[in-house]
């Protein structure tokens, strides 16, 4: 279960905005319904279709034997091509049934991040995935020459058992997979990589690491099933209260309790900054700048700013509920001089966090601050699949009241124009 | 070497703020040197002094047979007091000096993250740093009770010579310290948590690792010289810049190419945020955001927002030479339909993310969004030097422009307050 609690009226002056009218409610409802109906994104489908699911299964049917000699999974992609995995793995690694596989990814072009990435990988208990839309990204497809290379994967159909590719049906990379007899899976071309996770992009790799995908699938399709039947008002409420007061509050906060949410909080940061920074169809700049903060780390380096600093941001706190995890305990000792620690003493490490996320929240709420809270009652396959839709859901709501498109990305093409006409250059020089 | 480029006036209405006149940056020099002279802050001095070396020589000299025999340390502290250290071991842990002891860090009371750092850590050959500088901060004395208990490393005379504080001359460990003989250093009360990385906070236990501290200081020490004898002006410039433009360009990201950068740019993160986020002595709130982000995978998630949404951002670019980094190579493979990323064949991955790198500078730049660049020639003790007490003083520069103290945290101390309270009623209910 999750419980959603949202804080936005403690500035007197914001109370309307934090209560929209039902027109209002209605009119961003009717948009994304509009959307989904329209498939202007793929994305809407991903939590009720069986697609996802049945080419994961055939594969691990066909490769049962190697894949269960596997110790070792190599991602190659990049952005919205590896960070939902990883995400979703950093949640939920400490479940009993994630199998003891080593998941490294090969993200990027940094010399001493691909050496260290590869140290110890042998192809003998290894598998690589090479995700991209494309195939033609540079980063992949650069890293994916390099694997290719150096473990020499194209050099026998035994060796390319070690390979699978997951991308666009009819990409280059598909194209190339089905001519070299390449395990390829293929994904729909109007599924952006940020709203990619709950496709084969994610599934399939979840599903070789041990995870229960159906749970993961279908508590994204339980809380898309409330939203689309105004069960989930909260979230327009969210929505309208964000966009409507982007000039004041145009910085967004990621404030998450415990340090499992590190991916995630990348992988909103890459949807909400990538979806929501655009031009609108006035031709005008719009966007909310997303940024990620662990608690109660980051009450050490960045709380001093939201407390004291300008008063452009809204918090959201994402916590975990203390009750699962009692261990480990403060033990109850007392030092000399110390004394004013002793407070905790007995309490779970957990209890502290959790109190130190409401402390927080408090505090920041007196300043005039706007916050909410969502609260994770467990760290499991379905309310991870709920998080998931439900900051994508939002992402599209903010996105449609801002009148452009959350699904493309045209300034990131600019610089990789750049970057061959400088190679050109270089090659000429 | 570093070098500095500044790219501020693409925007011909901001080019009278790219090139302040003499008076400007006199004022702000001598606002520095004043600060300096009348120690407000005791980090100016850091690199000059010999405390910090001398008295972690006679650490490591005093415990020469124990420390030989150390596999792990494991550093209990948090925000400033660990920040510091795991920056500059994440930017030079691939140098031959570096020792084969594992680093952990015990940061925060998430029950998982606990379970996780301390896996796999025995006694024996472990040494624990608590770092603070009080001791009083509530996750560091309740992680140090869990350490201590869990190890039993109050029990003898022995267990104890496993701990080590680095605490504030006179703090409650201090205190603590000298009446349980437990090793303890002492560092200024002037030198808040965020600028101590040049104490024997980072000193100590970087030359446990192996590291040249003395190149360290050494670097950071010409660095100041000359800023303080008008060598480096363009420090001056910049920080007029970012803090004139304080309403038009909020937020402020460091964009650096390397995973190496990861740690440094958090780092970085807190001394920006913690300082500049203030009351001025008006009573005005002011602030500048900080953004971390790593190139190039961070193209695939920030850019577009950058390039495309609200122009309310500057950008530093941070790179290292790719001249030393030419290994691995971008194999010359050719696979069919994959043709147009052939043009980078051959070259180094060092080579792409630095053109990479100025691909995107230069995109930026023709959106008219200001962007300054630093770049290492290598990763070395005495650049790392140079590179940290640059932040430092960029960040008093600006923080002296506000009119605000940028050494204190008052807005933190709320959230303390009110968490000591909630305990209060829980025990109560």
């Amino acid at each position: 279960m999750l419980t959603f609690n949202q804080y936005f009226d403690k500035n007197s002056d914001l109370r309307h905005l934090a209560n929209p009218n039902q027109k209002a409610l209605d009119s961003v409802f009717d948009l994304i319904s509009l959307e989904r109906k329209n498939k202007k994104s793929g994305y809407y489908e991903l939590p009720f279709e069986q697609k996802a699911l049945q080419e994961s299964h055939a594969y691990v049917k066909e490769k049962q034997f190697f894949l269960d000699s596997v110790k070792n999974i190599v991602i190659i992609g990049i952005g919205g091509s590896s960070l939902g995995l990883k995400a979703i793995d950093g949640l939920l690694s400490h479940l009993p049934a994630r199998k003891k596989i080593q998941l490294a990814f090969l993200e990027h072009t940094d010399p001493i991040e691909i050496q260290k990435s590869l140290y110890n990988i042998h192809i003998k208990d290894s598998l690589f995935i090479i995700i991209s839309k494309s195939g033609t990204t540079i980063e992949t497809s650069s890293l994916m020459k390099y694997v290719i290379h150096r473990y020499g994967l194209f050099e026998s159909f035994e060796k390319k058992s070690h390979l699978l590719f997951i991308t666009d049906e009819d990409s280059p990379l598909y194209l190339l997979g089905k001519k070299e007899q390449v395990s390829t899976v293929g994904i729909s071309k109007n599924i952006g990589g940020r709203f990619s996770v709950l496709s084969a992009v994610g599934v399939l790799p979840l599903m070789l690491l041990g995870y229960d995908v159906e749970r993961l699938l279908e508590g994204a399709a339980e809380f898309e099933k409330n939203f689309f039947e105004r069960k989930e008002e909260h979230l327009l409420k969210k929505a309208i209260f964000l966009a409507k007061n982007r000039d004041r509050f145009p910085i967004n906060i990621l404030f998450s309790y415990s340090s499992v949410f590190k991916d995630f909080n990348s992988w909103y940061v890459q949807l909400w900054g990538e979806s929501l920074g655009k031009f609108d169809i006035y031709g005008k700049k719009v966007g909310l700048t997303p940024i990620s903060l662990i608690g109660s780390i980051d009450q050490h380096s960045f709380l001093q700013l939201i407390a004291q600093g300008l008063m452009d941001k809204t918090i959201t706190f994402l916590s975990i509920h203390q009750a699962k995890y009692i261990e480990p305990k403060i033990p109850d000792i007392s030092f000399e001089y110390l004394g004013c620690t002793d407070f905790v003493n007995g309490a779970s490490f957990a209890k502290l966090l959790n109190v130190q996320q409401i402390a927080t929240m408090e505090t920041i709420q007196n300043e005039g601050i706007p916050t909410d809270h969502i609260e994770l009652e467990e760290l499991c396959e379905t309310n991870v699949g709920k998080l998931i839709i439900y900051f994508e859901l939002l992402t599209s709501c903010v996105g449609g009241i801002f009148n452009i498109n959350s699904y493309d990305q045209p300034g990131v093409e600019l610089g990789k124009i750049r970057l061959r006409e400088i190679f050109k250059i270089l090659s000429k020089a």
